[in-house]
């Protein structure tokens, strides 16, 4: 299992390649909540999301990168990290994206040089495609969330926010394909609670955790572009049996309600899987009790869609 | 002329009503730029911009707020907390905004409950109508720059900077009326190098600087919705013919490229004002030496147009 040393070796690894990303401390009673927050911004990372953690300690990780390069298949966000290290480092980059992600994210692939496929429907998809293409040419596969160095590399997002907060009670992170949550609960190892957060429509953690293992689950709804595996990964899986300690779900409506929340009170535009973790407070989903000290992941902020404004005045 | 101690003054009397803003370090090279950047995201502040410091300070410091509650006049940026001071404070307030301004702006005055005149062409037109209006109904006067308590509230700001980023060469900040630029320069005391950064179209204080004394300007161009005072404050210019080192002005080409290279690279969504201090940078209006510590102030975000992607990939 990943520790800690791992992830302090990540972070010395893809230093200068990554941002530190700020936080943001909310005093108890912001959004009504009886609770101090803080905000990670890691949507303020470059590429708009945590991913390059992960996919430069994959990549500064292998012992060679073969001529063919990188190749991945993602929703969107890790396909863009991809694309970014292969520009910072030299690498060709080939990604696969389904068509449910939004166009930008292709196009900003596009722009760092990587060559893209849009295609498959949902993740899995494309991943699928990609499998073969790999085979072909040979590329390094840059997983998305199924790879240790790509776990570790989450990691030092938990280790950033622990040394910028670190009395943090409770941490909630937003599940895709649960690499950064992996990440974030091997540095913490319950020092902090973590809670997973999950759309209902993608409760791949979730149904995981209920099973027993990874199962498969429908993909859909609004946050599927950046949430949408089907299935949580395995090392995800593992470590969080051990170092999650609390799994929500939240509704679609509710991640709207997040990101208008987040863009009319803090002028943060953050994209529905970024804003996910934040609808487990602002729904109700997550109750912290009073006074404990909640983290927020903000993970990502690929979108251009302007929030809706809020039906009331947000504090 | 104010100094440190009314400065901490203010910070005391408005601390829980408004936000420590998150500080974030580029490393040298980011941009192009030989030298290390410090963003300010002040945009985070309650509103969306800097001004609830200044208008809470003013309103706190007042022995009583009459009946008739608060007016002022403002771009915007101003009104909006002048209506947020209003609703925290349980005091009616009364807004007088410029036709020139986004109406997303008197929307959100509306929204926390003032009563909002959109009359006049720019600021100064607003400013006229509201003076008369103040004389008949007997409302405290929130002035949007030129007024002691005002400038004090600002120069929270600057202290709070110092002490999020100590070792800071050169602040640069954008000049409307030049409240926020006096506030900071009152703090920094020539300890760091303070830049007014001005659009082109509207250089009220370089224009004061020439002359030996406020003098008025026409307004106009991109960012006149919240740079667009006629003539620089009294306060501000005192206070920026002591400690406002240099003073530099940018394109408003040059301020539509800083927002596009804050969303593009930082998922940062400035209004034109809250980009012009980043326009110096970027244009090269203000070169840094190599390795200069530059903290930038990013000062508002209240605008809902999506910036054009950049010609080009930004690092």
């Amino acid at each position: 299992m990943i520790d800690r040393d791992d992830i302090q070796a990540a972070a010395a690894r893809i230093e200068g390649y990554v941002r530190v990303t700020p936080v943001m401390a909310l005093k108890r009673g912001a959004f009504g909540i009886d609770a101090p927050i803080t905000l990670k911004l890691e949507l303020h990372q470059v590429t708009g999301s945590f991913k390059p953690r992960g996919a430069f300690n994959r990549v500064l990780s292998a012992p060679e990168v073969p001529e063919a390069g990188l190749i991945t298949a993602s929703g969107g966000n890790h396909g863009q990290a991809v694309a970014y290290v292969g520009r910072r480092l030299g690498h060709r980059a080939e990604i696969f994206v389904p068509e449910s992600s939004p166009p930008l994210k292709a196009e900003r692939m596009r722009r760092h040089g990587a060559t893209v496929n849009v295609t498959g429907t949902f993740y899995d998809d494309s991943y699928a495609l990609m499998l073969k293409k790999a085979a072909e040419t040979g590329a390094l596969l840059v997983h998305a969330y199924d790879q240790p160095e790509t776990v570790m590399g989450q990691g030092t997002l938990g280790m950033e926010l622990a040394s910028q907060a670190p009395d943090l009670d409770t941490v909630l992170v937003a599940v895709g394909g649960g690499g950064v949550i992996a990440g974030v609960a091997a540095w913490y190892r319950g020092d902090a609670k973590v809670v997973s957060v999950e759309p209902e429509a993608i409760p791949t953690l979730a149904a995981a955790l209920d099973a027993g293992e990874p199962v498969d689950v429908e993909v859909s709804g609004y946050a599927a572009d950046s949430l949408g595996a089907r299935r949580v990964g395995d090392i995800a899986f593992e470590i969080a049996r051990e170092f999650v300690q609390e799994s929500v779900l939240v509704k679609d409506d509710a991640i709207r309600d997040a990101q208008s929340a987040l863009w009319d009170s803090l002028r943060i535009m953050a994209e529905p899987g970024g804003a996910a973790a934040m609808a487990a407070i602002v729904s109700g989903a997550y109750r912290p009790s009073p006074g404990e000290r909640v983290g927020v992941l903000v993970c990502g902020g690929n979108t251009t869609e302007l929030p809706d404004p809020p039906g009331t005045v947000m504090p």
